[in-house]
């Protein structure tokens, strides 16, 4: 493994805990105003409306539209049926935006500071720029660059993800260690000849997660969280 | 300037020293093997090719070559003009990546680390991201992001540039501010709407330097050097 010069990071759910993140936040947030919404409800709704959405983009012909975009006309749809009135646009925005406000896992800040010493260390996320670019600042993830899906106009598990971050880093993917908590993203990286490890967050999707709960595909490393993946690449 | 929300820099000469940075390591590395090369003579005159090169690409139709592809041409061109045999692939890698290896002024690294705390920061330059990502790690430069030209397909000053780094902050033109030792850089952002710092580095071409020595238009900001500027932007 001598050889691995770069580390990518999937993103949501990965390094940060975007569903216990966005229950507190819109919880706190909204008490005074929308004492009915069903917060959980919708976060979970919403979750379940991001690969549809984005597989519209993939496969359905419609042109390019990033994360934040998909994210409002998503929130839009599901708002009334979880205790929402129609909301006006601040409020929509300040919805949308909770995505770029998410908290880390408590070891992702610690590990990817150890990794950085000894790697490039970047997202690798269908966020757009702006959103990762926000959520480094408010979760003080100290990434060297960011690769966001609005670079390469394509969303994961689309090729041209990993292999533009590939070629604007000049490496070749074998040089490339793609990490997340997730199968699917893993199995296409892994595809293309990146690198790959698996960590499990086994209550990314609340307490009834059942899915990727373990690595279902061959990886290089699988570790218990990014702390974990940090000590067996010898980052100090 | 409260609006200000992100700091664009230009990164050769106004945040590394190019020049010193590659006569100290060119003849170092060069003096065993290559005891008659003019190494100053040799970097002044590659450095001349630079905005020669990426023109032929801004306006020539040649298709798109990134900077280390420029930089390899011309120093194959002119290395003979200079005291130096035809050099071999490892040479010509070694020398080309010189310029992943240039040291910051001594107020870059202290400067940008003000900056950071408020302002989103960020290269925008001609260089092409794996370049400026080496560089970052060898100079601690502590960028939230990377701009580099192979982003866009587009070198400086294109309006695709700082307008493309624009749409990727979703930040409107005003609410950037661009920062260079370079009145040309500055102009196509004024003209584009980007808030624009003259930052003088009146010996980045040598002691004779008679360009670029004062603003020559309109500026937001003329400051002495980064630390001089976050001091004026109010960055602790």
């Amino acid at each position: 493994m001598k050889e691995i010069r770069a580390l990518l990071f999937d993103v949501f759910g990965t390094v940060v805990d975007w569903r216990t993140s966005l229950i507190q936040d819109f919880s706190q947030w909204g008490a005074p105003r929308f004492p009915n919404a069903d917060w959980p409800g919708l976060i979970d709704a919403w979750r379940a409306a991001y690969i549809p959405s984005m597989n519209r983009v993939r496969h359905g012909g419609r042109r390019w539209a990033n994360l934040d975009t998909l994210h409002r006309e998503s929130l839009t749809d599901l708002a009334p049926n979880f205790g929402l009135p129609t909301l006006a646009d601040p409020d929509l925005t300040h919805l949308v935006q909770g995505w770029h406000r998410l908290n880390p896992w408590p070891d992702s800040v610690p590990g990817l500071t150890r990794l950085k010493r000894r790697f490039i260390i970047a997202p690798l996320s269908n966020g757009n720029l702006s959103l990762l670019l926000n959520m480094a600042k408010h979760a003080a993830l100290p990434w060297d660059t960011i690769f966001a899906a609005d670079l390469f106009h394509h969303y994961k598990p689309d090729a041209e993800t990993y292999l533009g971050a590939a070629s604007l880093l000049n490496l070749p993917p074998h040089q490339i260690l793609m990490t997340a908590a997730h199968n699917a993203d893993l199995q296409a990286a892994h595809a293309l000849g990146l690198r790959t490890a698996f960590i499990p967050r086994p209550t990314e999707y609340g307490p009834n997660q059942t899915r990727d709960l373990t690595r279902e595909n061959t990886c290089d490393f699988v570790a218990q969280d990014i702390e974990h993946l940090a000590a067996q690449l010898s980052a100090k």
